[in-house]
């Protein structure tokens, strides 16, 4: 792997679409791909892909393209996909369930540690193979596990304040579900704005041709 | 609203943080904004917003920006929100159930007007206030009722074929929460990758300074 550049967010973004086709392509016992054949996919211009690629240090051969599997494992590689960081999910109730019982975690970069909740009739129930535990543990668990990361799913009047509290514990990054804009310093944010989602489907069908 | 230009992919995914970004604004009282603002504040330089915003026929006016009320009620109207489309949700289970419940329909331009599931054992419980609808009365309910949307929240071995049944149905868009891509003629998909954004995270935290 060469040299990384300055990769932007919307190659970042990005990445994971690539890493989704190549799997694809691999499933498919495809050995090599190019620029063209990724961006016909991706509905992108090979130079794009090209500009992507090179930005994690990924580079085609001229007259061969790529090596699937080698691209899948570079950008495997990029992504830390190997080195899974460990995680807590704060928040067990329906949407917590969702989220710890669908994500591949595991494939993803994460491995799940804990699961905490403040309801006193979610605690000792399982989730996702672990037990829920008070919010209460959360800080002597916290020093005793140093979770990198936490899967925010709360209400959004008590995601801000539960975001600060777990960067104050050491936490990194957050992944969060609470359905506002959450703002930390130290930690990588990541939400999932699936009314962001719906509104682009509603911008498509209204401009559909 | 001056004329509309072509919008390119991204600048469509980028409206609904617009739209969100003018919202605070609006209901922190401030009455005008700028392209340096909005872009300090969504981390993009002030020409990629006064492009993206012409595209959609939001122009500025030198020296006093944009007026935040109407330019939210451009983009607004842009997507189509204030025409909600009617949509139904395949899949009543435990992400059926959170998608129904947690999701702001009719905010982001959408009306749920039926929740279908195959398992006898849901069939007449409440989701979201609907009652939920055996698989087999989804054609007449089409027929009668002529839904715009479907959400669907089932496991990925079956999601294409109900995306093929659901177009043939009159369907033309589908929110995918399956896990898959879905391939359909005649109908917009818009995919929930919750994995693709877990990775993201993992790209972030794995090269954080």
């Amino acid at each position: 792997m060469a040299q990384k550049h300055e990769a932007s967010d919307s190659a970042v973004r990005r990445l994971p679409r690539y890493y989704r086709l190549l799997q694809e392509l691999e499933r498919n016992g495809q050995n090599h791909t190019s620029s063209r054949e990724l961006g016909k996919r991706l509905d992108m211009t090979p130079s794009q892909i090209r500009q992507d690629l090179s930005c994690f240090g990924c580079h085609g051969q001229q007259g061969c393209g790529y090596a699937v599997t080698e691209l899948r494992e570079n950008i495997e590689r990029v992504m830390g996909l190997e080195q899974p960081l460990s995680a807590i999910l704060i928040g067990a109730g329906s949407l917590g369930k969702v989220v710890s019982e669908n994500v591949h975690f595991e494939q993803r970069g994460f491995r799940l540690i804990g699961i905490f909740d403040i309801k006193p009739e979610l605690i000792g129930k399982t989730l996702a193979g672990l037990a829920i535990t008070p919010m209460h543990h959360l800080e002597s668990f916290c020093a005793a596990h140093h979770p990198a990361a936490a899967v925010l799913c709360l209400p959004k009047e008590s995601a801000q304040a539960e975001a600060e509290k777990l960067v104050a514990l050491g936490v990194r990054g957050i992944w969060n579900f609470s359905h506002c804009d959450i703002v930390v310093e130290q930690a990588e944010v990541v939400t999932v704005h699936l009314d962001d989602s719906l509104m682009t489907l509603s911008y498509k069908m209204h401009n559909q041709t």
